[in-house]
């Protein structure tokens, strides 16, 4: 059994339930931490049932704390779900038995299967929507079943197919290898949509691969590497006529635990770094090894997307690509970008309500 | 004059120029690092004029790189402009001249004018522009002069106003002490626009501080404190019938190099923390020291926003507050979120064409 006195006297403080302390309409607090005194003790704590009911000085403020509330802090927090710690690791064969796909009929009738896809997209990274409809800016439509379209210098949505002036090479047949997108705007877009609209082409076959994985491994064979991958800023840009974005972030992010929380891997719009010539060239040397991770096959999970599928994933943590195309054949998919946290928000709310 | 074999060979080949190694289209490169040779070399140089040609081993390729640009690859990178060092840090008295405000119409009409307000939003973390129609949905309009509404379960925009059951201590006529909006939500959005359609209220003042200039002065009194503030995740929540977001980030987030990038600041919706109790006890301590910091007068701007006045700031370093009003008197403010990105991007364009 905790007792409260377990727990400093500014923390129970600050976390203290009654009225004058928490607004009742909505849960928030109503002073600052400098409108606590600076001399918080706690004078007497009494308990009944699962009431505790703590007295402080110097001021005599009470508060009744439940004790099943006050037990359950004691232990460690799961933290926000965001870093590897709170995630299913994989590659390629743990999908041998299928991926994590829905219909899309099924998704919107039944929550349990809504709260299904929202948790694989949430742990393992991505999700497969079959049997959308294949009409244009359905993937709005999708991206509003769990949150919000981040819209972009490429618009609302964008369309992958091929362009003759190509902004981006995604807007050619050409083989895309495994990256994640945007590494160049800051915030960068946590989830990716992409609905197929057509893909009659010749290859165009679609590729995700665990990022999280991949910087695990990397941690494993050569922690130095690791360590410099997580604290080496990479420029990454990309600019065309009306648009200049630039961010500089490592490929690896780790939380202040040292959790990896975020990768970005794109040599395309990656920029010359600045580092003194030793820095560079073992930034390099890092750099090969995690690409030559993530270019191990038996990470790779390549599939196809027919019309009508539409792939949900974490482009913090999944790195994406396709096979080459021919460029005459038709292959049209529609992209949009959005937020985890508000695909988190969802499932979270699914779930209580379950 | 810099040579190019003061650069490593894998640097080099990674920037190379060259139309098979960049879409000439785009920019980008058209390789992984895996499909360069392990092995690089430099065979040979050859420079004439500002075109320096560089031979690489051990498979020949050659690319042409401008001695310009070689140069000044050898001073440090300026970074992306988003932590503390590209700022100019202020304190209240720094605006005794004048704040950094525009007409609406000579924003509109005038790109240097433009150029000067986002500029200001860039490095002092806010602009205000006058005169901006007094009709609902402004807010999303001036957003669009320079990036994109950032859409939330609050709407693409919220009304700021006193509401009967309020879901946030927002929409009362409160005072609400200084704060940044939404650390629950990650990606946190970096820039948020409130507009005033109507301040005919007794108070309802709005106030303005530059959360990074308060973690120098942290840094600089005591920086074992501000120590744990950047490494302390502290878990932020919000929640109401169907959105339930939470995030878990310090209070002041510094980048690899440990340049501050990021506070957070919102006792409202801080959550408790659950670390042992010592850690729990210097973290309260340090947080007090943040907030004593943060309450100095010295460092909080005030002024009124009139009817069409729209203040534009960045919310990953600006913490806002506003005074009491009378709930009886009329305030309507409409508010939206956006993101810094698409802002210096929009003035980097513009810089450049000027």
């Amino acid at each position: 059994m905790t007792t409260a006195t377990a727990f400093p006297p500014v923390w129970l403080r600050d976390n203290c339930p009654c009225e004058r302390c928490r607004d009742p309409r909505n849960g928030q607090k109503l002073f600052g931490i400098t409108d606590l005194p600076a001399d918080l003790t706690v004078r007497d704590t009494s308990t009944v049932a699962d009431a505790v009911t703590v007295t402080f000085g110097p001021d005599g403020h009470q508060g009744v704390f439940s004790r099943a509330w006050l037990d359950a802090q004691t232990s460690r927090s799961a933290g926000d779900g965001r870093t590897e710690t709170a995630k299913q690791l994989w590659r390629a064969a743990d999908f041998d038995g299928g991926l994590p796909v829905a219909e899309w009929d099924a998704y919107l009738a039944d929550d349990g299967e809504r709260s299904r896809v929202l948790r694989a997209v949430r742990d393992l990274g991505f999700a497969v929507l079959h049997g959308t409809p294949t009409e244009e800016e359905t993937v709005l439509a999708i991206a509003r079943t769990f949150g919000f379209p981040r819209e972009t210098n490429y618009g609302t949505l964008f369309d992958v197919r091929v362009e003759p002036n190509p902004s981006n090479l995604a807007f050619t047949g050409m083989r895309i290898a495994p990256h994640t997108d945007n590494p160049y705007r800051d915030p960068v877009p946590t989830l990716q949509l992409l609905h197929c609209l057509t893909n009659a082409a010749e290859g165009g076959d679609s590729g995700l691969l665990d990022g999280f994985a991949a910087a695990a491994l990397l941690r494993e064979e050569d922690e130095a590497a690791f360590r410099i991958l997580t604290t080496t800023l990479v420029p990454f840009a990309w600019s065309d006529a009306t648009t200049s974005l630039r961010a500089d972030r490592p490929l690896i992010d780790v939380d202040a635990e040292g959790h990896v929380r975020e990768v970005r891997f794109n040599n395309r719009s990656m920029q010359a770094l600045r580092l003194p010539p030793d820095a560079t060239t073992a930034f390099y040397t890092a750099y090969r090894r995690f690409a030559e991770i993530i270019a191990r096959p038996e990470l790779l999970l390549t599939f196809r997307l027919d019309p009508g599928d539409c792939v949900v994933f974490d482009n913090t943590r999944l790195l994406h690509a396709r096979t080459a195309f021919a460029e005459s054949g038709a292959r049209h998919l529609q992209g949009c970008y959005a937020d985890l946290d508000a695909l988190t928000s969802t499932l979270r709310i699914l779930e209580e309500s379950a």
